[in-house]
């Protein structure tokens, strides 16, 4: 068995969302697993000195256009969410927490989140609309507040978010093969020729 | 005849220079001509309150793993320059002096240019490594000596490069179709699209 693809994204994220759509069937295709890593592009954004993207001048109005032509393009579903961008903390967590427990359902989970966000406009940067989405995919309400608010699970995640930063990841989506880095859900076509070997 | 396709990009920019190599026969293929327009990336970052990529941390070193890949990916010919990235000044008023006289002309002076940065490894930030350039590309060397110097040429420039911010061009490659706008050598698998309609 090969090594797994490392897939990286913040759940406020347009390309993350899109590339989290692809991504699954290009690695089975491969004969690879998704490792999922939710992070939080606050701190990496720091690290570079950098603002958020759809607050630059010029650069700004053209994301808000390029986001829904994008998903078009792809033909994936997409509806701008306000607020945009939001806290990804909570989200992070729980996913964190549900990963230890049962790999297969954390993911099943990051795409409900991501659908609540850039399909049904469900603010997932608040922690109770973050509950609503884990109940409806079957999960049990205290447990997952609970698991929210767990320090060990804070832990967990804030130890997630800096091993990602250690490993020099930006950006979301943020993929790795074989310590080979891809950055953007524009690289969905490089990865695809990567998984077929180096060029 | 449709419009033609406004292409804006920097002679320092890897991804312009890599989208030159393609930008003519997308168009020509779609019935389109090219409006080639070098401009100047410090204004436009400077509007965005942004630093230059490669001095960016972690994007910066990401930055020059991915552009000799994204060459081999387009199987375009590359050689990372240094210094990099460069003023192109110089080139870019030679550029906007021979469009006046002769248009293709000047978009083959443009290859040249940057086949001279990113292939043999010329620094076309300096003036006389520009006249050099023209030279080899049949110009009088006297000639593009003057015109480079020409206030005229100048304010020429000025005016092109302060239209395209006015425009809200923000980087390069930057393309523009029927209004529509592009950013990045990797949109132009959607301007492929989008030159057969709109989507």
């Amino acid at each position: 068995m090969k090594a797994p693809i490392e897939f990286y994204f913040d759940f406020s994220s347009p390309y993350g969302y899109l590339a989290s759509t692809r991504i699954e069937a290009m690695a089975e295709k491969h004969g690879r697993k998704v490792n999922w890593h939710p992070l939080l592009l606050g701190p990496a954004f720091k690290t570079m000195g950098m603002p958020i993207m759809v607050t630059i001048p010029l650069k700004g109005a053209y994301s808000l256009r390029d986001f829904p032509r994008s998903a078009r393009f792809h033909g994936v579903p997409y509806n701008q969410p306000a607020p945009f961008p939001v806290s990804t903390l909570a989200a992070a967590r729980l996913f964190y927490w549900l990963k230890e427990k049962d790999e297969r359902r954390a993911v099943s989970l990051a795409r409900a989140l991501y659908k609540a966000y850039f399909v049904d406009g469900i603010n997932i940067g608040e922690a109770d609309n973050v509950v609503k989405v884990a109940q409806a995919a079957g999960l049990d309400a205290s447990e997952v507040r609970a698991a929210i608010a767990d320090q060990r699970v804070k832990d967990l995640t804030k130890a997630e978010v800096d091993a990602s930063l250690a490993k020099g990841v930006f950006g979301s989506p943020y993929i790795i093969i074989d310590g080979e880095p891809f950055w953007g859900m524009d690289r969905l076509d490089q990865v695809e020729r990567w998984l077929k070997g180096p060029f």
